[in-house]
């Protein structure tokens, strides 16, 4: 709603040429909103609001777009343009726009970029795609031990408009980091205190070289607004704010959501993702759990006779096989989430798979009871109900196993528990299940042993 | 690792006696390490740790500790130990915990409180356990607009100590919220400019019945630390600030997995739920699925005739059954997704399946090829190779449909889409699946028309 009369303003200020008025009101919109609004604009309204607005405004909003809004605007940039923009940006927001953008547009950029920036791009950019360095920032506020609280806020009065944060301060001493000073610690201290006085000199950082959704789940953790990340020789190189942080869990979230649906984890957006690269994302898996599938069907071909005899045995295959597949789901999505969320580990597993048998048991009792007692009254046959009650049963504790087991066994060899367990377990199960319900069947009717 | 080490160092100061050394040293620590190291003690080493630590200490290590340890913890504390920990603690902490024990505590403890704290966490508890009210505290600082930023830095040494954070102010008039101050605002101005100068007037606030999810989303989409919080007169009654909204984020991603997976949402850890609670946690959904597969089965009970004559078609029935499965699951778990994070809405609905046919076309393409040449290769029979290519086809065509537009339907109609859409669209899926392979099937063997 609010949005879009953000964009009815906008384009009326455009509409009737009041240049200023649109300057001067988008100054003061958050610069979510604008980066939304203008994504709802087209193409040729939003380079025009885009060039009208000051450039500092317009460079944040230009951050906080997405990726396909982002990439129309680029094609439609001069290089200068690009690179104006660029610099009035977070250093880390540059970079993660750089990333994006192919190769020789990026070496155009940084040719053009003033040195300082181009260094810190350079040395941004070479990080790996999934480490701390990738989503922190080299511009944070570095304090001296024998400075004193007024002498302090004097620095974060002259470098706080280019920090990422003003909130959390560090104290070093040839770069080494010595100690954090929050902001609230200066607000409380008297003028007079010094730094090494106030700092909490038992520091927790990580290493530049730390997996990016690592980093963000100890900030999490310890409630952090910035983490500092040092080399391997202890040296600050940059920060990771909160906001960076979240975002990179909520992004670990969706790959999770992406690998237990058997996909390729992208990073990119749904929209901005073409037609091509999805069907790439999500073919390898489905071609390895049809083939897989196959073993069950071999299964299946082996009990032809039993079911040319008894026909009705094939109705209940799908109903045996979902119940066995969302059984087996329950648990491994609840292994694999309390995993990533760091409340089971694999040593747990004994504990694990005692609590899953005494739930597989109420549940697959109770599921024996109501399909057994609907299949006597549907088809008058107690037999067959005691087949199916007593498969489902097997069904659901083997399958409970199966789910709580694999992607701790996964987790445990150091492999990713939502790519590799969460395909496999419905295959599996699948498997198990038919091999016990022929096996019961065959036991009960003697006339389907051949 | 390091956790270990901690356990070891608290539980030797503890055998040795040196109880100043250990209420030193646990003054330095991590609240969120020194929770997780009484975690990891037995249960009376950690009520003497409890014991003998700082009062404040003691209360934020408790307050970050899980629930199934505190349960354990607060079993073994007297009311008058418990009312001390829940006073020294921040009141939106205080009340999460109250809301965990059981009424009858809960009364005790309250009636042993402060008034101050009594009146605060009663309105706190009195909120909806989704509404931003939930997730609030009321711990934060009010300035006054003719405040000189001298003045305002005043009132932060003041009021610092007891506020959730310093660095968000709220300027407000007879408790209406007017404005907004940043800490960073304050340290970058002159001394005597004034709040009314330096506050941003054009305020992003939410209502206190706001469900928490959308308030977590929305600080995430600004970058804020903080979120104002008013009432339906638009008066302050709280802050919400981004570790408590990044943590909503987390549990509410854990509930979309779990609800996705057929399970009613859980927000007690794994461990901390009981048997019994997980079993009906999980039971609902299986029952309903269990059901609902029944008419699958009465879809091939139809159909008996056709593979009384050819029993190898039932071989192929897990394969098929499951690659739809598979592949509805992938585009509903995109679906899903892109709309808890606020990039796909319903009204995309064409793009959307525009998008899903072409991506299904080669995908469908791809595994009736490899399927069709696997199967032409094994069997030597190539009517059953392109009965089985062309069910493939069909299959992954009309679950990808399914799997887009019924979480998208289910959206557009208010419900939400992880707990409705997803456990349905296998079942939906089965059922076309089958009746798609022995309509097929039927039409090209002509024995099989009986």
């Amino acid at each position: 709603m609010e949005i879009e009369e953000i964009v009815r303003q906008l384009l009326n200020l455009l509409e009737t040429k009041q240049y200023q008025q649109l300057r001067q009101v988008t100054e003061d919109m958050q610069p979510a909103d604008l980066a939304e609004a203008l994504e709802k604009m087209d193409q040729q309204n939003r380079l025009l609001v885009f060039r009208l607005m000051k450039k500092d405004v317009a460079a944040e909003a230009f951050a906080w777009m997405g990726q396909e809004a982002r990439g129309e605007m680029i094609e439609n940039f001069s290089d200068a343009e690009l690179t104006a923009a660029l610099e009035e940006m977070a250093l880390d927001d540059a970079a993660d726009i750089l990333e994006e953008m192919p190769a020789s547009v990026v070496k155009r950029v940084l040719a053009r970029s003033s040195k300082k920036t181009r260094e810190s791009l350079n040395r941004l950019l070479n990080y790996p795609a999934d480490s701390a360095g990738s989503i922190m920032t080299p511009e944070y506020i570095r304090l001296r031990k024998e400075m004193t609280v007024a002498q302090a806020l004097d620095v974060i009065r002259r470098e706080g408009e280019n920090s990422e944060t003003v909130y959390t301060l560090y104290v070093t001493e040839r770069n080494k980091l010595l100690g954090v000073v929050s902001a609230r610690d200066l607000l409380l201290a008297g003028p007079d205190q010094t730094m090494e006085e106030l700092m909490d000199d038992n520091v927790i950082s990580v290493q530049v070289t730390d997996d990016k959704e690592e980093v963000a789940k100890e900030l999490n953790r310890y409630g952090f607004i910035a983490m500092p990340v040092v080399d391997s020789e202890g040296m600050l190189v940059g920060i990771v704010t909160v906001d960076d942080a979240t975002d990179v869990l909520i992004e670990e979230a969706t790959e999770d959501f992406e690998q237990m649906a058997a996909m390729q984890p992208n990073e990119d957006g749904y929209f901005a993702t073409s037609v091509w690269k999805q069907a790439c994302n999500r073919l390898p898996w489905l071609l390895v759990l049809m083939l897989s599938a196959t073993f069950t069907g071999m299964i299946l071909t082996h009990y032809e006779e039993a079911f040319a005899v008894m026909p009705l045995l094939v109705s209940f295959i799908p109903m045996l096989m979902d119940t066995g597949g969302n059984c087996g789901n329950q648990s491994s999505t609840l292994m694999i989430r309390g995993m990533a969320l760091g409340e089971i580990e694999p040593r747990d597993v004994l504990r694990v798979v005692w609590k899953e048998f005494r739930v597989a048991l109420i549940v697959g009792v109770v599921l024996a009871i109501v399909n057994g007692a609907r299949i006597w009254i549907m088809y008058g046959d107690p037999k067959i109900a005691i087949l199916i009650a007593l498969t489902l049963l097997a069904a659901v504790v083997i399958a409970k196993l199966i789910g709580c087991m694999l992607p701790l066994g996964v987790q445990k060899v150091g492999l990713d528990p939502a790519i590799i367990a969460s395909p496999f377990i419905t295959t599996l199960v699948d498997a198990c299940v038919i091999t016990v319900y022929f096996s019961i069947a065959v036991q009960m009717f003697a006339t389907l042993r051949g």
